[in-house]
């Protein structure tokens, strides 16, 4: 069982989940170590290995794309949003909400951008799924989708999956976006994403790949080398929003952007974020969800620590041509 | 020459430092390489080889604690605090600062833990010293004093050393520090960091060393395993006005938290900040200035990075205990 526990110097919470300590890591020189798809719970075969299943996409006899609760979950859909006290400036809630693992195919070893633009876009449909279906549940506040890829960016399990988790508070870092957001709004009268997204195609100079739905670019002050943003051309708050024709030009994109990252960078290790608003904003003009994708090529270290803010040692410009020249599929 | 480019959708300022891509660094493997003391630019005898000294402790003959300049500086003193835009929200300003080494000792083995407390307190000096001295640059707006111990905390030079940086801007981590407990001032009429170091105290579950002018603890909602805060008892918001008889009590306090977490975690690797005011601040009654060390045993991955949230595996109490337990030097 997990507890959220609020630090009053932030005004963030943070998730205690000490059973996670006993979630089995992977060796520390990680890609020396063979997979061993045969002990894999996401392998077809294995099912019962898994925690039990919440959602599958099935065409013909074996499934393509599962769902299934993370065993190792830092927040239990069990719990309820009780809050509770150990002093008046040590406040805490128990540990409600969901985390789900999306299974991405039943292949161990492919990974996402080797996959065809029909299974990422039945990936991303999943996705939406449990997303629109999570947020049924009040108590659920805001919702994180997320992807590590490789050690380095944190990932357990090698089997190529996203996950989701569904909060019982709106985080910090979402509550200053949206204040950004909010005030920009306010002043201008416009949509902050959208005017980014406009100045970058005028600019031109960090722009990656598009098509008539979307757009990917390394932005203007990107926090990390070979950040890369996609946005969706129209404007639409929530990732839950997103409509059915256009998840297939977002696969294109998706698939797009992350053969540039492998072909430039030799497979990095990566997170990919999907940014949407909390649970209630859907309709605001302010927001424009959209997908980060950030290669952990180096390590944030006191500095990053002490500021909160970033170093960044490859220009984005300089980015952008190194991935438009990136090596296609 | 660096960069700084502002973030329109947090706030915040990004150090584009595309020099820094040149610096060496250590292998992969860090633990396996020998540390090569022959061509260490911070040695005795290699003066030469860094760059250009700024400032000296030097009883007898040799020196004891040595300043020099970032040989790959993110911010130069050398630049001007020029602003400029590539866009309505594009805007920019030259790398204006200060980055410099603070060189702990003449021996390149002994790590902050294994110095004398005499040692550590000169240390703790002369950081002051740079610290109150770069403060008189009325450009720099705020300064960061940081510690990296090991390649996981992302240190490439094993000679142990402090680094500050003085930056043209306030980052937005501070800002909202500031904001927060600026808040708590104005309902309680009291200093947030005071009534939580007092709560700390009644508490008395994650306390783990304490003297007569400081107390270390492991905060209630510590966002790491292991974090571990050194606050001062009497309510001072800057570093820099720390008095003189405070230097030695704090030496004493951060050798034994280092030591417990040495022998508690076997020389974890870890980042050590000193959060303090920007300019103009430090006579303001909200803040108190204090010491964070962070062990780097965790990797934040996807949730991390799209909530801002933090996961950590270990109660603070569960922490503490621990480290009270752990064998002393």
């Amino acid at each position: 069982m997990s507890i959220l526990r609020y630090d009053a110097t932030t005004g963030d919470w943070v998730i205690f989940a000490p059973e996670r300590a006993r979630r089995p890591m992977p060796p520390e020189s990680p890609r020396a170590a063979a997979p061993l798809p045969g002990l894999c719970p996401f392998c077809p075969g294995h099912e019962d290995l898994a925690q039990p299943e919440i959602y599958t996409v099935r065409e013909g006899g074996a499934w393509q794309v599962r769902v299934v609760a993370n065993r190792f979950p830092i927040l239990r859909i069990e719990e309820d949003n009780v809050r509770g006290d150990d002093g008046a400036l040590f406040r805490n809630m128990h540990g409600c909400g969901a985390h789900e693992v999306i299974i991405e195919s039943a292949d161990h070893t492919r990974i996402l951008m080797q996959q065809p633009v029909e299974q990422i876009e039945r990936i991303l449909r999943t996705l939406q799924v449990r997303f629109n279906d999570l947020l049924r549940d009040l108590r659920f506040q805001a919702l994180v989708i997320f992807k590590n890829h490789g050690e380095r960016a944190g990932t357990s399990l090698r089997h190529p999956h996203f996950q989701l988790i569904a909060m019982p508070v709106v985080p910090r870092l979402l509550r200053m976006k949206q204040a950004v957001a909010t005030q920009y709004f306010d002043l201008m009268g416009r949509c902050l994403y959208c005017d980014i997204l406009q100045d970058e195609l005028t600019a031109n100079e960090r722009l990656i790949t598009q098509n008539e739905q979307f757009v990917a670019f390394v932005p203007y002050a990107a926090g990390f080398p070979y950040e890369v943003w996609i946005l969706p051309r129209q404007h639409q708050p929530s990732f839950g929003s997103m409509a059915a024709e256009q998840v297939r030009p977002l696969a294109e994109v998706l698939k797009t952007v992350l053969a540039k990252l492998y072909h430039c960078l030799d497979n990095p290790d990566f997170n990919l974020t999907v940014n949407t608003v909390p649970r209630g904003d859907e309709g605001k003009d302010f927001f424009l969800w959209h997908i980060r994708v950030v290669p952990r090529l180096t390590t944030p270290a006191g500095f990053e620590l002490g500021s909160g803010m970033y170093v960044n040692t490859v220009l984005p410009e300089t980015a952008a041509a190194d991935l438009r020249a990136a090596e296609p599929v």
